[in-house]
């Protein structure tokens, strides 16, 4: 099969062509595409350089998987054009998630939305994923009611400039010195900034609302009660979620335990006393979602308290959007 | 009066030093005292040096007020000891908060508990003083039912030491060479450490205990649902809290924004389309705590979601120790 792969360049197309390298798809060719500005780049792709070529509608010609991350911007012109083309477009954008017509998937929960595709799956964002790989075995066995998130984000789902900006500016602020952040709209280093996305008119910001929205969807649930708070932290790579989850049915911890481990996709790291628990830096080119800390919740009836790291541009983006391919072309 | 300072020498002790300076006590005689290995050590008070003297029962004669900062393990031991000779002892550690006989004081919310005591005032745990001071003015005009707080809690408040230990991680993971800590378990740089303090047997950390517990001692509730999960970050200074409220009536986010304006010792930083909002490295040295993302709450009834930042060493810590003493020696 033929692959386009839209933000080749970027961090997580750059995982995408990893992916796909392991991956159970017939890759015969991939195809890389972005910006003019990345255009003329080289990529790798198993072990050989092939040239970024512009996006343009030609390079679309008997494609049968595209693999967009690029942004929403990207996303909206392009998806169309390549499903038209007759490829089905896994879309890693917030651009398509919430149409109707545009499955949202994570193939470990939901792969029976695939069914419905008109050439356009989307992926889920990556805060959402590692929360639902958790929530959704426990959810199958005590029926979820509620949760809360609060969100540890890593730079690193902002991309390769995001990830320079908080290694220049944890040096100057180490050598005593000034920074101008450039990404962020405020210095990140040994910094905390609860701001990911623009924010509506009740101040809640676009992160959260995904994260709220998306559950809903992905669970057919529509009246999922979820509180968010989405805050960006000084980790390179990696998300953490502290998570507080309320159900219908009492939950026993040493169960849920191993519902969680007999799940596909999440590994417990789970024995605090020995100072084993999900961190960043261990969960950094990991594919496994990471839990631990699982525990009685002390506030919540029926309740559950966890944390979750998954590395964003793994399950969070790259891997969930080839795992998504597998289920449509080698499922 | 004569106030004695128990852990004159450790970050907190030093902020004491320096709160007592401009508070509204009339202090004439400041006597430091610390372990063995601090004992010979100079602090600075009003300008001048004076030695700090190891613990020893007679440094407490004549004294009045006593403020602790040296640990639990110090404070069983001399608290007694300060309270038999006639000081009145602020007590900064755990180790006091929750006997019955002790009132445990944020003088905003419950000073009317000073008049039960017996000589011993507990100082609450960091983060439960930020996240009560937020909370309480709006418990007053809307009943608190439930909340929520997951925790970014900076290195200070383990100590120098841990300050020392984030720096010299940060810069080796900058030039990419290995760390051994010797402060936390794990390596905090660049990282996320679910684990402050030891765990029970269900998992529940010693520092979720005390935010729950504290809370409803601090707010006569005994039966105030409170969840929570505390993390370790890569800040230097201030805590910040990602808390979700639920109340017994309904929330207008203006008014409750009003009624933070209102309450002494809380500062809104509320605009984040400006991305005005409070961060660690904003409220660092800043007696006030800072709330901002005044919002509704998406999965709460009559909720209300926010974003705490405070100084750990201040309000949570030296500051509110010295306006326990001063609402009793100068109220």
């Amino acid at each position: 099969m033929r692959v386009a792969v839209l933000g080749a360049t970027g961090l997580v197309g750059g995982w995408m062509l990893r992916v796909l390298e392991g991956s159970r798809l017939p890759v015969e060719r991939v195809i890389p595409l972005g910006s003019e500005r990345s255009a003329g780049k080289r990529v790798i792709f198993r072990g050989e350089e092939i040239e970024v070529f512009p996006v343009e509608e030609r390079h679309f010609h008997r494609v049968d998987l595209a693999l967009f991350s690029a942004g929403s911007g990207p996303s909206k012109r392009w998806v169309p054009v390549a499903a038209s083309r007759g490829a089905v477009v896994v879309d890693n954008s917030s651009a398509w998630r919430m149409d109707p017509q545009v499955p949202l998937v994570v193939p470990e929960i939901n792969p029976h939305h695939l069914g419905n595709h008109r050439g356009i799956v989307a992926n889920p964002n990556c805060a959402t994923i590692q929360a639902l790989m958790t929530l959704y075995p426990l959810h199958r066995r005590y029926g979820l009611r509620y949760f809360s998130a609060a969100t540890y984000q890593s730079v690193s789902g902002t991309g390769k400039r995001a990830v320079e900006e908080l290694r220049a500016a944890s040096q100057a602020f180490l050598r005593g010195e000034d920074f101008s952040p450039s990404v962020y709209p405020r210095d990140v280093a040994f910094n905390l900034l609860p701001h990911i996305g623009p924010f509506d008119r009740d101040g809640i910001s676009e992160e959260e609302w995904k994260m709220v929205r998306e559950s809903r969807k992905i669970l057919d649930m529509e009246d999922l009660r979820v509180s968010v708070t989405t805050v960006r932290v000084p980790t390179f790579s990696c998300h953490g979620e502290a998570i507080s989850a309320s159900f219908q049915e009492p939950v026993n911890p040493r169960e849920a335990r191993e519902l969680l481990e007999a799940f596909p996709g999440v590994r417990v790291v789970d024995d605090p006393d020995a100072a084993l628990y999900p961190t960043p830096r261990d969960g950094a080119g990991l594919g496994d979602v990471l839990v631990g800390r699982i525990r009685p919740d002390t506030g919540l009836e029926n309740g559950l308290a966890m944390w979750v790291v998954s590395d964003n541009l793994l399950k969070g983006a790259a891997l969930n959007a080839v795992q998504i391919a597998e289920a449509l072309f080698a499922g």
